[in-house]
Formats: C-alpha cells, sequence, structure tokens
C-alpha cells in the first residue's frame, strides 16, 4: 500500500482511499529507516543527536519533504519542519516526533510519529482532503538526550526553557559541546535560542507516539489519548569511602562505597513500590573500578516519577534519607544533587476533549479490539492515560494547545532493542492521526 | 644520606657505615620515582605495563644498573635485572620487586621494594661486604594486571604458569594486544615463555614490600616477614534482565539487574563477615548504562580471599547461591564464572627460619618500636603474618625458595594515592634487607 488507506470518518464525504502518487507508503518509509544507525550485534539503535546516525535520519526527513513537495525548513535549533501551506498565515496545526534515540533504543520510539505524520500528510491528499490551515511536520532535534545528557534540547531551546548559554555548556562523555557538534553537523550554534514567533503560529501540536508502558495492552485499544505527564527527575549520588586493597584491607577497617550504593539502589525500589511511584538506578560510575581495588567513589543516577509532586518528593526525600543512613554507618560521605526536575505536565482539556470527540465518531476505525462493546461505533471513547515518559509535546504544551496520541505496544518494553508495536496497530494509528489532524484543520478555534 | 646507614649485625665485623660512592642515596632515588606516572588531579599513580609512565620507570632501572656498573639485562619476558656477580654461577640471591602500579596507585606498592633493593646493594658495598654468591636485583613486568587484566604476568610465563599462547590472547580496553604493547615499547612477544635455567640459578628470592594491612601496625613493628598468601580469585557475576524505560515500565513488569546485582554485594559482605574472610565488589559495567534506562546487563566482579581454601570455597558459592535466589526473584538469568583462581601459597619455612634469625639478632637495629620488651636484641622475633595479596613472590615461590619482608603501613590503605609509610620505617626495611641479603649470600645451603 501507499500512505495509510483507512475508512471513512462518519459524515464526512470524500473519495475512496487510494495511493498517494509520489509518496513512499508508511512500509517503505519505515524500511527506509530501519537500518540507520542499527547496532549489528545488539539489534538497537544508536541514533545520537547531530552524529552520523543522526545526519542520516536528518537526511531522510529532508527527502520526505522534498519528495512530496513541502516546504522544508531548519530552524535556528536544528529542529527540522515540512510545511504544506504557509505556515505564516497563523493558526497552523503541528504534528511529529524525534527521530534521535537512547543508547541501544527500539525502532519506533520517535520515528513512529515522524513516520505517522508524513503518511497522514499523505493519506489527506490522497483522499482529496485539502486542509483549512497550514498543515507542518516536525523532527524534533535532541529528544533523547542521550548524547549531552539533557532530554528535549529541542524543544526546550525553541520554547525558552533552556537557554543559549545553558546550551552551549552542554559537553557529551567525550568533552564534545553542544556548538562543537551542531557545527560538526552544519550548524550555527549562535543562532540557538527562544522562538516565540514561530510557536505563535502553531494552534495545535500532536505528537503520535508508541505506548512505552502496557496500558492500551490491558484495555484492548490500539489507540489512545494522553492525559498527562507524570512530574519527574534525576538525582545523582555520590557515595565517597576510601580506596584500598580488595585483598588486604579487613572488612572493619573499609569505608566501601559500593555498600552503601547497593543498599540505596534497594531503598529506592522498596520506597516506590510503597508510594505506586517508579525510582530506577540504570546508570552507575565506579572509580577506580578495578576488581581488586575498593571504590574510592560510587556515583549512581535516581530516576524517579510519580503521579504528583507531593508523592514524588515523599519518594526521593525517603531515598535520599536512606543513602545517608547507610552511607554513615559505613563511613561514606553521601552527597545528593538533583540534575533535572520537570513538573507534571497536565495536557489541556480542551484539545484533548476534541481529539477525544474525532476518534470516537470513528471508533469503527480505530477500536477494533474484540469484545462486543466495540462493535457499535462511538459506543466507547479512546482511552485517555498518563505516562512516566518526557516528551517535546511536553515542553511545548507550556506555550502551544499541545495533545499526544499513543499507540499499543503489547510487551511494554520501550528504550530497548526488543521494543515493538505490531504493524496493524502502527497502520490504526497514523489513520487516527489522519482524522484527528482533519478534524483540527478544519476546526474553527483550537484554544 | 647515600645508602641506608644502619647499624653492625651483632657478630660481624665490618667497617662502619660510609657512602656509596656515586650509588644515589635512598631519598635521591625516592625522589626521582615520584614524579613519574602520577596524576595531577588524583595524586595517584597510573604507571600501566608497556605504556610511556612504565617506560620512564624501566629507564630509570636501567640507569640504576649502569650508574652502580652492574651487569644488565633484560630477559624474554620483559623482566629487568641487574647483578653484581656472574649470575652463571648459580647460587644466586635476588631481591626487588615491581614498578607498575594499578589505577591511581600509590607510591609505595612495588617500588618500595626495588629502591630498597638497591639501596641495600649500596649499603652492603658502602660496608664493604661482599657477598659470596651472585647478587640480583630485578624489576618483574606487569605485576598489577591493570592494563590486560592479569596480574604477574612476567613472573608467570617465567615460571611456566602462563603460557606464551595465553599471554599472546590478552588484550587492553582498547582492544590492543600484548604482544602490539610490548612491541612497542620495543621487546619482541615472540620470546615469551617459560625460563627454567634462568630460575634454576637463584637459590633465592626475597621481595620486600609495603604491608597492605595494619597487622604491623597493631604489633608495633617496623618490618615483618610473610607466612603465606592467602588463596585468591575473581569471578565474573552476569545479571541479565530487560532493557526498558525508566519512566514508563511498571514495577511488577520490571526485570531489573540492577536489584539482581545489589543484593549479590551486600550477600557478599555478610558472607566474608561470617566466614572471617574477605569478599568484594569493586569493579561494575552496566548496560546500556543510561539514567532512565533500566538496565539489560549488570557485570559485577568478585575479588575474594580467605585464610583457607575451604573458607573460599564456602563464601564464594554461598554469595553464588544468593546471586541465583535474588535473580530469580527479579527474573534475571545469572550468570557466574570463575575468571582466575589462586591457590593458597606457604612460604618455605627454611628461608622464612633463616630470615628470622638474621633479623632477630639485630633486633635492635630493626625493632624500634616503644615498650620494653623491645629494648633486649633478639629479646622477641620478628612478627610473622599473612597477606591477602598476590605477589611475584607467590608465583615463584612454587620453584624457587622464596621470602617475603613487609613494611609497616600505619593506615593499611593499599591501591590507592593516600598508601603510605613512615620514611623512617622504609629506611628500617631497607636495613633489614640489608641484613638479609648479606646473610643469605653468605649461607651455604639455602634450600
Amino acid at each position: 500500500m501507499t500512505g495509510v488507506s483507512g475508512g471513512s470518518p462518519s459524515g464526512v464525504a470524500r473519495e475512496p482511499a487510494r495511493t498517494g502518487g509520489d509518496a513512499p507508503s508508511f512500509r517503505e518509509m519505515w524500511r527506509d529507516l530501519a537500518p540507520i544507525g542499527r547496532n549489528a550485534t545488539s539489534g538497537g539503535y544508536r541514533r545520537y543527536a547531530w552524529t552520523g546516525a543522526d545526519g542520516e535520519c536528518r537526511d531522510w526527513f529532508r527527502a520526505q519533504a522534498e519528495g512530496r513537495g513541502l516546504a522544508y525548513e531548519v530552524d535556528g535549533n536544528g529542529n527540522q519542519w515540512a510545511w504544506l501551506g504557509d505556515p505564516a498565515r497563523g493558526g497552523a496545526v503541528v504534528t511529529g516526533s524525534h527521530l534521535d534515540s537512547v543508547p541501544d533504543g527500539g525502532a519506533y520510539d520517535g520515528p513512529l510519529g515522524v513516520v505517522s505524520a508524513f503518511a497522514a500528510l499523505d493519506e489527506l491528499r490522497a483522499s482529496g482532503r485539502i486542509p483549512d490551515r497550514p498543515l507542518g511536520v516536525v523532527n524534533f532535534g535532541d529528544e533523547e538526550g542521550a548524547r549531552f545528557g539533557l532530554a528535549c534540547v529541542g524543544s526546550r531551546l525553541t520554547a525558552g526553557r533552556l537557554t543559549r548559554a545553558e546550551a552551549h555548556e552542554l559537553r557529551d562523555a567525550d568533552g564534545v559541546s553542544l556548538p562543537r557538534a551542531m557545527e560538526a553537523a552544519g550548524l550555527d550554534p549562535d543562532a540557538l535560542g527562544p522562538d516565540p514567533e514561530r510557536l505563535a503560529r502553531i494552534a495545535a501540536f500532536v505528537e503520535l507516539h508508541v505506548e512505552q508502558g502496557r496500558a492500551l495492552d490491558h484495555t484492548g485499544d490500539p489507540v489512545g489519548i494522553a492525559s498527562a505527564i507524570w512530574p519527574h527527575g534525576r538525582w545523582r549520588f555520590d557515595f565517597r569511602g576510601e580506596a584500598n586493597h580488595a585483598g588486604t584491607t579487613l572488612l572493619a577497617d573499609r569505608r566501601d562505597p559500593m555498600l552503601g550504593y547497593a543498599e540505596t539502589v534497594l531503598a529506592a525500589r522498596r520506597e516506590a513500590e510503597l508510594a505506586g511511584a517508579l525510582a530506577t538506578f540504570g546508570k552507575v560510575a565506579v572509580e577506580p573500578n578495578g576488581v581488586n581495588a575498593i571504590p574510592s567513589l560510587v556515583r549512581g543516577w535516581l530516576d524517579s516519577r510519580a503521579p504528583d509532586q507531593a508523592t514524588l518528593d515523599t519518594v526521593v526525600g525517603a531515598v535520599e534519607r536512606a543513602a545517608r543512613e547507610h552511607g554513615a554507618r559505613h563511613g561514606l560521605d553521601v552527597d545528593v544533587v538533583r540534575e533535572s526536575a520537570t513538573p507534571v505536565v497536565e495536557f489541556g482539556h480542551a484539545l484533548r476533549d476534541e481529539i477525544g470527540r474525532i476518534l470516537s465518531a470513528g471508533a469503527g476505525l480505530f477500536g477494533e479490539a474484540p469484545g462486543p462493546a466495540r462493535t457499535a461505533p462511538g459506543a466507547r471513547s479512546v482511552p485517555v492515560l498518563p505516562t512516566g515518559a518526557g516528551h517535546d509535546a511536553g515542553i511545548l504544551s507550556g506555550t502551544v494547545p499541545t495533545a499526544m496520541l499513543f499507540v499499543r505496544n503489547p510487551t511494554g518494553v520501550s528504550h530497548s532493542p526488543a521494543e515493538h508495536a505490531a504493524e496493524a496497530d502502527c497502520l490504526t494509528g497514523a489513520r487516527a492521526l489522519t482524522e484527528v489532524l482533519w478534524g483540527l484543520t478544519r476546526g474553527q478555534d483550537l484554544t
């Protein structure tokens, strides 16, 4: 197939689905992206911002835009845009996501939103539906933060939530600064900064994303709508002890920071369980990291998220207390530094409800799940669910009316080579996005 | 001072101590070595085998040998030798240690034995004592194993406890093989291999080393004699779970290998305490090691040592059981691989007793510790103590009569920039070594 074929939304007369001319199909786009930055050993993706693999993804985006005759541009923060209609008219509807990845990430996180955006645009054109409003597709730069340690750099800069000076301080593990990395990728780091005029032209931003949990799998729906992004943050725990010989130092004479770290890892799990929150130590750095050396320093990073700020504060406070208590018992110095914190994002109810209405009206298209309750179109609304993951949509939501669509993830696995979504669900997601974009570009007032 | 001045051993008529001509003093040798390979930030040493810093240490050794008119040679395994008298005569007495370091190691571990060896030789000459037997000073290559992961490579090869083929398989963290590294340092890797003729010429090997615990500090003695090296080994624990997004994966859906690792770190400490042994996790590697990623793999290395093999087996067995039990609870696959194992080394009683007699006879020289019991020479024997650390002396002990002297370490800190020994104790150690060498080179039968 070419484009995404789908049924007609109820009440909208239009041509039957047909191919989108020269536009490559969803499957073709997917196949083109599949090998870029894929590690042969792990099977995961290593598309880090401003590296060669990221550049290949960006070349692909540009070719997709130009192949469709869309107006292509790169903004001062390195985000790529493709426009159907003139964005200077204002009131634009924008969709898209990102193409970079975490270390050994999956194929869907990011690319599914970009590929679905082009596929939806193809489908609108193929079915003869020309939007009243400018319609944009965006690829935000450096969403995952895998290289420079800060997520959503492109959207943060655009929204004025990261300054040029702060961005210029970012460095990767090899000491390469963000400005040097962007220069090497052919961009001008002096152009970084807030872009309020661009955002003022956008009436609605909708990001489609693979779900990163199993909520839709549990409800039996292929597509859902985001309600909120949990408050979340990163804290660095430094346990400092005394380097010493592992083969000669009596246990009683040791100040072993690995013990304080291990106690804290287990405390984080316990506290998260008690509070119904999430807490993870996924990254650790040890000095000197020798087999026969008691470490001088163990540095662990806590990622924690919770349904509300009070719960998050409770969990992190309890983990920090546990670290200090166990640290004192083992003779360690313990430092805890908050490296980032993002408050709760509640997506605006007006846009969310409008999207819910559009999708419920076409429920026969998007809710093919088994069960008698799903056979009557509109009989059941599309599920609305929160997520613990940050997104560019979360960053923009403070400035622009923003919403997210999720596509079912049957295993819930994310940030892993094993991340997966069924092709049928991906195509349903693109079809849902098509109808949402069509509904929104016809709407008079999106606020 | 030049050389190491000291009193006369009881019953030995000789000239009073005088300077050793052109030979640099203990302090001068120490000062020359101090800056080589020292990291300005940590203050620790990074003298890894066959690197530039190691080469500078080896140049220093050669200059010390040639400056004293000693016969200098490098054997096929990269060990450096300096000879007073012709080793081909056989029955040689050899002393020395190593000059390489662990990552951010201290100044004493290794160099104290080499500097003391030259200082003792200077003192013998300065006092007009010419040994009956050939007297050698050795610097064994790659003792710490910091670069290629295997300790005592130079002595293992020489003693036939590591084959050329095995050595050729060794690689550093950058993938550089041992043969390429030795070639780059100007050596011929095809010459690696056992050297039984060389070892057959040695009647006794004595290694002086800074103590790596606080036993001598507890007994109040500046110098002690090694009884044994505890059996010890390294085990790699692989905890395999499922990479996933730290912000979206429910706790109940996780297979987080960091939890299994943390439980095992604490179990190792408990089991070692119960058994009176040592167990340490000092090195860990995490994949993908991202702040917002549940790891797919946590790999930790256990270093364990115990007074006897049965105790060591008990401890490691219990830690492995704990790893498997906790791993199963968290849905992990657990693999345990023994990477190295060294049985107990009991230093020969004949040589150890002979050294004890020599030092007890000169107890007024070596036991300046406070307390009335120490004032009568010979009234108390020099302490004999085990160690948990491996040494070239341990490797050679299976082939050559071997002994070790330890110099007091007031803090017990080892494998750390904070490693320290008082200068007075170092000079006492060198003086003790002088008398031991003099006593042994006069002995008829050392076996």
